[in-house]
């Protein structure tokens, strides 16, 4: 069957960004320049132009900009987002049959006058009869323009005819570039393609790529070691967490703990009275997923915590875990939101052999799935009402893709700055189809992700399209399940590698503390990655002042992330080579900021090696040495530019950040207000 | 908003093959296993089910076959082709309950195993509530079964709740594989994902993905010189073409050729009256595209011609030119069809300054563009009413897109065994664009790839998905239009490496004869590409008998492409490293059939060198010695598994084309009917 219109010359094809062939958004952050790409060609000679158009949700009429020519019939043009929520953009293009003209004429003019001063017929070329096919061109471009525009353009049309007329020998081109750009802005659209898909695009603000996250447990926050913590407590800490640097802090669920079968210390399955329960096992006869813990606070109290933690420049995370507690209210008023088991007994959660029968999963096939779905939402609206913007949700891959991705987009329509964290440590296909289904953030494998080669190949994949078009990873050294065997046995050195590496190789990326800067490291038992009387099952006391504690590096670090916009990023993350497995290097730039990151990988012992710069990734003139500062100890160095050595000593000081300066003037400066460790470890040597 | 049901828990992606996100069809041959893959996953560890839907246009129902696991959530299935034209596939998955079931079945049984020799309550794993699960989902699979499969699962299910009932301490797992198996050909649909497109598929006919073609001008067929060719002509030569080892025998159009500003010899303006014209200037009051012109003979000497082709084993293949002498009947009935300057003529072909004033381009932008188009696809269906499958169409880039996606789908409804080859030499995006509108097969920049590494490039490109999707490459050392420098100036030896090259490389490749085998080289000027005195524009002898000949060559390469299924597919091709850039060496594989061929590249001297095999790809074991033939020569060699080395000398044989026999005995066989070159190039040694 032959189209409606087939006269429409001009393909698109490859449209970029396009997640998943367009049925994804892609995503990026408010303030973003969005570089739309596209393969944009027709048949034979004829010149092709074209436009984006992009429109944010909210508006009815599209805005455009005209593609650019890349190479090889790609083309571009980029727009701000200015606004959050949902964009569309589409691509169309046509044939320019105006510019075609213009070449063609400027081909005819060239051969004339070629010919001419070889005094072979000054008629060759057919200029005459060309400018009238011009003039014809222009006449039609003069009247689909407006006001003295339109008159411009008739004007130049009516030189043309005089000049065809005139007979004139003419070797100059008859008008000026002024006309070819008015010319371009009235284009016939007559003809145009417009690509098929209308694709959408996410704009999130700018936390969503750029976060320091600090979880604690409440229940450890009060000075007492015989309290329980409370709200209030946690208002007391928020100075010395925002003095770290953390822009997030998070809290495990603060909802009412069931009764039946509580977890005692340890996970173990005996529980005492004194026992505070696993704060995963979600409600009790005072409440559920809308209620808190009475032992906390109470919700006014929770009000001021929120009020008090934006007050100091951060903003509070409420950890959301849809399962139950068999004491939880919707267990009675909604059994058919759980399987129910042949006996008419509810289905707890069990991975034969083991048992979690203090955790009832929900039913995502449950017939009333539609009521599940609204009261899960619910959930987020109401503590979204009191002023929550960033949830971290549990394990969100044991729930329903589906609910996600109507869930999510339910509540972005009405409240577009909300951040989900997805909570997902499993397959990489069910990791990204949720950040596809509109999680803001993921966590990632990064914790098990120890070597040089390991780091690299990971965040080569999530660093770049088509990951990084959709999927925001957020770096965790620890959290309360996962103490890795690397800090175990690493200690100190391995928890400032760690640090240092979440930090710089994420531009999201948080610890659990105090646990992570006091750098505790005893697991439950050999083998595992639990801690040694976790905070799920028990109340903590921490000495936040000890000697040991890594909160002054943490302070400087997250100073150095603030100070950086390289680090706010991760799409410009380039892994440089080292001659030795123990050491990675990368950069990171935005602008003129470039940041430069080596670090000792090995705990145990200080590693050397020759770094060879990849200076264009670096924007350093080819054959030019150069100037950075490290940033850890104000020193700074001339750098060669072929290759540099470095050393670390994980004991002292386990990498390098450094800040590229400029082209290096040849001597080497030396900040005066520099503070470095006692022993100077880096070296700056020419290779040659 | 919500799903119309949202608890389909599954999700499909990156379903493959898949070309542009399915706008256009993948390409297959008849015969083929199309394998498809997808990633499928839900939430959760429940586990997962899927099937491959299939179906060929002209069938109403799907058929199926039960999607396969592969890793990380992929899983594929295989279905072949046995129909020529559209098919369609898609895949549905759905949560496999009765799986998922029997999985923790086993493992509770194993805990309970262990737990029971540990002398643990048999209660533990609540077996017998399982069991009562399990009985619930077999009957409800027995209402979905037939006859006596229904009868089998029901009392399978009525055993369970036996064994339940009971309260047996049960050790052993409750049925039979053969019930898991039954139980997996009824699954419950009810909340299956059906992917959300169903992917188009083109089967075409084998020779268009193996196919060897011979040009010649029947204008210059007859054996006297003082006559022009006629079809009968070109009959008398089939024997011979044949014998070469050709299939497919093209001609340049046919038909009648215009008078107006008629090309004279070597494209000279000017023409006499016993110039011939140019072949690609359709059209004289004769006749056009449907018409023959009558110095070749008449509408029954072609039918003739076509009948006598098919009997020697090949096929004949059309020119087919939209383009229009001034003469051409359409000029007249149709200038709608033209574009028409202002001054009421007919524009001609023009690139300024050169002007094809015996060429008038058609007007994709008429306004009568149905008719053009109906016209335009009426003329192959009118050579294809006459026998004729397979075109080769000029200049497709010069034609709009649009058209050829319809025109080509048109003829294909009917007629899906038609071939068609695109003459386009134009930018990559184009190239790739015809493709993908519906082109069989399309020229390539073989011609212009000629160092190790362009080659090596291009074709790794073009072998593998995507490209090879839906681009079938067809490879010319040389054509009418293109005598290229490497021929010019390397002569006969040129002339070998590049026939080889072709017919090795490319599994459809094709000579403009006789001009190839018989090494003509001169180009009409230097750094020109055209032949002097080419047969576009006069009628031309040749001395096929002539001692330069390469038909003995050719004759005998065209043997082992017909004798090895491995050369008759690009797929499998695989590059292995030489340390010599002159030496190119590529290996490619069907089934147990392997050839490795390796080409001097430098036509003026011997070149030698150490190959490195990748014995993977040759399916040799690793560390096992292997013996090779030179199917060239018919010399055996005993080849080390690891490398070997090859010296080349251009003007005795430019290349080995091995097959591998089997990994070697350790002696080294020498095939006593072998007639190698008279100076043994060849050596086997052990690099070590």
């Amino acid at each position: 069957m032959k189209p409606v219109e087939g006269r429409r010359r001009v393909v698109i094809e490859e449209v970029q960004p396009q997640v998943d062939c367009g049925r994804y958004p892609a995503k990026r952050i408010l303030g973003d320049i969005v570089t739309v790409s596209a393969a944009v060609f027709g048949d034979g000679h004829d010149h092709v132009a074209g436009r984006m158009l992009y429109r944010h949700s909210g508006e009815d009429a599209w805005r455009s900009v005209p593609l650019e020519p890349l190479t090889n019939d790609l083309w571009s043009a980029s727009f701000t987002v200015d606004k959050l929520g949902d964009w569309l953009y589409t691509i169309e293009a046509w044939v320019d049959h105006f510019d075609t003209w213009c070449a063609d004429l400027r081909k005819r003019i060239g051969a004339q006058t070629a010919s001419s001063t070889s005094h072979l017929s000054s008629e060759l070329q057919d200029i005459p009869l060309a400018l009238r096919s011009g003039a014809l061109l222009l006449n039609r471009t003069a009247q689909r323009a407006k006001g003295s525009d339109s008159k411009l353009l008739a004007d130049a049309a009516a030189n043309l005819d005089r000049l065809a007329e005139s007979n004139a020998v003419t070797y100059k081109f008859p008008f000026s570039e002024e006309i070819i750009t008015l010319a371009a802005q009235y284009p016939d659209l007559t003809l145009a393609t417009r690509y098929h898909q209308e694709l959408a695009l996410w704009v999130d603000r700018e936390r969503a790529r750029y976060s320091t996250w600090y979880e604690l447990f409440p229940r450890s926050a009060s000075p007492d070691p015989t309290r329980h913590g409370t709200f209030a407590d946690v208002r007391e800490l928020l100075p010395l967490i925002s003095a770290m640097g953390f822009d997030v802090l998070y809290l495990p669920p603060i909802h009412p703990i069931g009764n039946a079968y509580r977890k005692g210390r340890n996970n173990s399955v005996a529980s005492t009275e004194d026992d505070p329960g696993s704060p995963w096992a979600i409600g009790s006869k005072e409440g559920g997923h809308k209620s808190i813990l009475a032992q906390l606070g109470t919700l006014r109290q929770f009000d001021a915590l929120v009020a008090a933690t934006h007050h100091h420049g951060m903003e509070l995370a409420l950890d959301i875990a849809f399962q139950c507690s068999p004491d939880h209210p919707w267990v009675t008023e909604h059994p058919d939101w759980f399987v129910i088991r042949p006996d008419g007994s509810i289905q707890y959660a069990e991975n034969p052999p083991k048992k979690y029968q203090d955790i009832y999963p929900l039913n995502f096939e449950s017939t009333d799935w539609r009521g599940l779905w609204e009261a899960l939402r619910d959930v987020f609206v109401y503590w979204i009402r009191r002023n929550v913007r960033i949830f971290r949700v549990d394990n969100p891959h044991t729930k329903a893709l589906p609910f996600w991705g109507w869930c999510i987009a339910e509540i972005h329509k009405k409240y577009p700055d909300v951040i989900f964290l997805a909570e997902a440590f499993t397959r990489p296909h069910v990791m990204y189809s949720l950040a596809k289904a509109g999680f803001t953030q993921s966590y990632t494998y990064f914790t098990w992700r120890n070597t040089k080669d390991e780091l690299q190949e990971y965040f080569e994949e999530i660093s770049k399209p088509p990951v990084s078009d959709f999927f925001h990873p957020n770096l965790w050294p620890n959290t309360p399940d996962i103490l890795h065997a690397t800090l175990q046995k690493g200690g100190r050195p391995a928890f400032m590698q760690r640090l240092i590496l979440a930090a710089t190789l994420g531009a999201n990326y948080g610890i659990y503390g105090p646990a992570f800067e006091l750098c505790e490291n005893i697991p439950i038992r050999q083998g595992s990655e639990e801690y040694l009387d976790s905070e799920k099952y028990e109340v903590r006391h921490w000495d936040r002042s000890a000697s040991q504690s890594l909160a002054p590096l943490v302070t400087q670090i997250n100073q150095i992330r603030r100070n950086n916009p390289a680090l706010q990023s991760d799409g410009s993350i380039h892994f440089h080579p080292v001659d030795n497995p123990n050491i990675i290097c990368y950069s990171k730039s935005s602008g003129s900021n470039r940041i430069l990151v080596a670090v000792n990988l090995d705990p145990t012992q200080e590693q050397a090696g020759w770094i060879e710069l990849d200076l264009k990734q670096l924007a350093v003139p080819h054959n030019e040495n150069f100037e950075i500062e490290d940033l850890l100890t104000g020193i700074h160095y001339h750098w060669h530019y072929r290759s540099n050595y470095v050393a670390l000593r994980p004991d002292v000081m386990p990498a390098h950040i450094f800040r590229l300066i400029r082209p290096s003037s040849g001597e080497i400066t030396l900040d005066p207000n520099a503070t470095g460790p006692a022993t100077e470890i880096a070296r700056s040597e020419d290779s040659e």
